[in-house]
């Protein structure tokens, strides 16, 4: 034994044990079965990209979470802390004449050196949806209506959309003339509530009384009535025509969700910003009121693709954070039943057998059960006792009288009884008795 | 547009476009249900661990691939190369009093700074199998009948197993009193096949005529006849105790797997090494013809977790390269057929019966169909004709004096033919005239 530091993991990483590895592949499954339905074809980009990319607008406080090195070519290179900076690339250039809409689906593991707490590792898993080519409202309700239908196929329920739309505040600063860089200084400190800082921002940029009351006014309209809002949101913006049709634009997705179906309870905050600077248009994110952290997140990002120098191509997305679904589902106790399969045991009486334990094992697989066979060298009332506390359901025990006359003694293990079986009928017999 | 960095990714990382990703993820999903059938839970570990662990074992030549760096609280890490010390780590230690044996299954992205070039990139996809508790010969032959069930069921044909073990070479070394730093060594030449450099390390130890006899013996000794393999190994070996128990091994590993119902050819390599230095035992490497880079290997490794303080635990496991899969089954014309799914595309006559084009895409794919809705705002003509170049097989178009009546018009589009259908006998109506 080397160093004690051979036991540890790096702080903010994981190691997920079977139960959590299965409720996170239960749901990477769910998400990947969700994309096909919507016609998301799935893409994988690598973890490790070029700096300036994944850094060119994830916003300032991101920026100096990521994990940044140079390989051994002296690149500088980054681990991806967000997926729609690599997809933005790949439509900007691979895809870049695939006919449009396109429909990208993309899950995997992401990184951000985040002081861990509940919900938040520095090694993360997100499922992550993205469309592109349609800067239409449709486009954005289609997002948030397939991020429903996940959430639901995965059993999660209680929870609610919270929906914003950049372009509002946005639209105002820019009726103002303040500049990007401003701007964003500004929605990076309303990303994290810090509203005073925000005005106080704004008010160094020199900008107006009126444009300060709007922000204020803006700030504090929120609310689970989305008619309602919006018609508060017009009032306040009105002599604002950038911010105005932003208002619209939200106002549209939101009837589009509810004539198309959505029942879900919308909490729309016209002061709401989130991290990621992309971001163009309507945002929205996902939250369970047991959790304060968002569960899921995305929004239109319009001029992403272009940056990356692949011309015009609207593009809006979302997020879904595994880890933290996988917590809530921990949590609420899905509906949805998330558990081991049930397993056999071929036991070779003596080690002779071990050829034929391997090929009644075989066997029984190609009809779909879940085998284990004895590999430890053990008797067979050992192996048994041991079958009894792991919960294996059924133990084939190979003796060499039973196996020359092509028979098997099948034990079912909960109830401690047993009966010799043909081989050609143990498949049978197995699922006669079991629900396995 | 920034900089034309923007469009690339960093030498050695790919994108995976939808075909390529579809047949990677085909082969995950296989290696999934192959873990389950055998009873192997899958765990997930960090993609960031400790230097010092993932460095400790993994050969001098693996170790200067690395991809090294500090993170921002100063601790020396790595991206893994290889999984074995990870999960040996675990079985170290969260695992350390669960029940033996302990089959577990991972699977992801691992990184190594190779010459990039066919079937080798900076990062790779791997399926890893590893079985810990059991010393005994059924375990390596349960890992390799596992990796041959696997194989087949991804549809690969054609593939052969080269075995050897690491035992027989060591157990020369040990018996002539070489320290274990020189042993890597020679492995690590051997592993390369640098025969004759590995020849001249032997000679420099100040090894025996004997001895340097016996390396050169077993370089000549390989073949697909493995009875008569064996028998020769013995004879070459027959001077040192340590080197013979390890041929027995590989007869009981080999007699165990051919009695237990595996047909696969076996190549038996007296002096075959690999660059992991972790290997006790059992080693062994898939091959198809068309292919001089092995699709995936793995072996005995004895002394692992008790290094990473987890006591005496024994452990045999192997890691399938799925890029290399992938790429033979590219070439070979798998017998399995990875398509996209049969997609149908929902068309609203006009904007304002898009909620209608929402519910009917919804209560379609609640049917199980694969369902894309038009987000582009075009006209029904070129909805269709652009649904006719991607090959979309039916269309289902919302008008307002159908869907007034609870009906829409359902156009195959091969056939150019189109029916008015009620809703409520849509999916049925589909499902009758298509085999998605």
């Amino acid at each position: 034994m080397l160093s004690s530091i051979f036991g540890q993991t790096v702080r903010g990483m994981r190691d997920f044990l079977p139960e959590d590895a299965r409720r996170l592949r239960f749901i990477e499954r769910i998400a990947r079965e969700t994309a096909e339905l919507y016609g998301y074809d799935e893409v994988i980009t690598p973890t490790i990209e070029y700096y300036n990319l994944l850094a060119a607008k994830i916003g300032e406080e991101n920026r100096k979470r990521m994990y940044v090195f140079e390989d051994l070519g002296g690149r500088k290179v980054a681990l991806r802390p967000e997926f729609t900076a690599s997809i933005a690339r790949l439509v900007a250039t691979k895809l870049r004449s695939a006919p449009k809409p396109l429909r990208l689906f993309s899950v995997g593991s992401l990184y951000r050196y985040d002081e861990p707490q509940f919900g938040r590792y520095r090694e993360f898993w997100q499922a992550n949806f993205e469309l592109f080519g349609s800067a239409l409202p449709e486009a954005d309700a289609e997002i948030i209506s397939l991020m429903d239908v996940f959430l639901k196929k995965i059993g999660l329920d209680g929870y609610s959309f919270k929906i914003g739309h950049v372009g509002v505040l946005r639209g105002v600063f820019s009726d103002e003339g303040i500049d990007e860089d401003k701007q964003n200084s500004i929605m990076q400190r309303l990303d994290k509530k810090e509203w005073e800082e925000a005005i106080k921002l704004l008010k160094e940029s020199g900008s107006s009384r009126k444009c300060l009351n709007t922000l204020k006014g803006l700030l504090k309209t929120s609310g689970k009535d989305p008619p309602c809002i919006i018609k508060k949101m017009r009032e306040i913006v009105k002599e604002y025509p950038g911010a105005i049709e932003a208002v619209e634009n939200l106002n549209e997705i939101i009837d589009l969700l509810r004539s198309g179906g959505v029942e879900t309870e919308i909490l729309i905050e016209a002061g709401f910003a989130r991290g990621l600077e992309y971001y163009t248009g309507a945002i929205f994110e996902v939250y369970v009121p047991e959790m304060d952290i968002a569960l899921g997140g995305g929004g239109r990002y319009d001029k992403l693709v272009e940056l990356f120098g692949g011309g015009k191509i609207p593009g809006v997305g979302v997020a879904m954070g595994m880890d933290r679904l996988s917590l809530a589902l921990k949590k609420h106790g899905s509906t949805i039943h998330i558990s081991a399969p049930t397993k056999l045991l071929v036991v070779p009486v003596e080690r002779s057998l071990l050829g034929e334990a391997f090929k009644t094992a075989s066997m029984l697989r190609e009809s779909g059960f879940c085998v284990e066979i004895e590999t430890m060298g053990r008797s067979v009332s050992r192996a048994l006792s041991d079958a009894d506390r792991r919960g294996i359901a059924f133990t084939v025990i190979i003796g060499p009288r039973e196996i020359k006359e092509g028979k098997v003694v099948l034990r079912h293990m909960a109830e401690r009884k047993q009966i010799t079986v043909d081989l050609s009928e143990l498949p049978e017999k197995i699922s006669q008795v079991c629900q396995c």
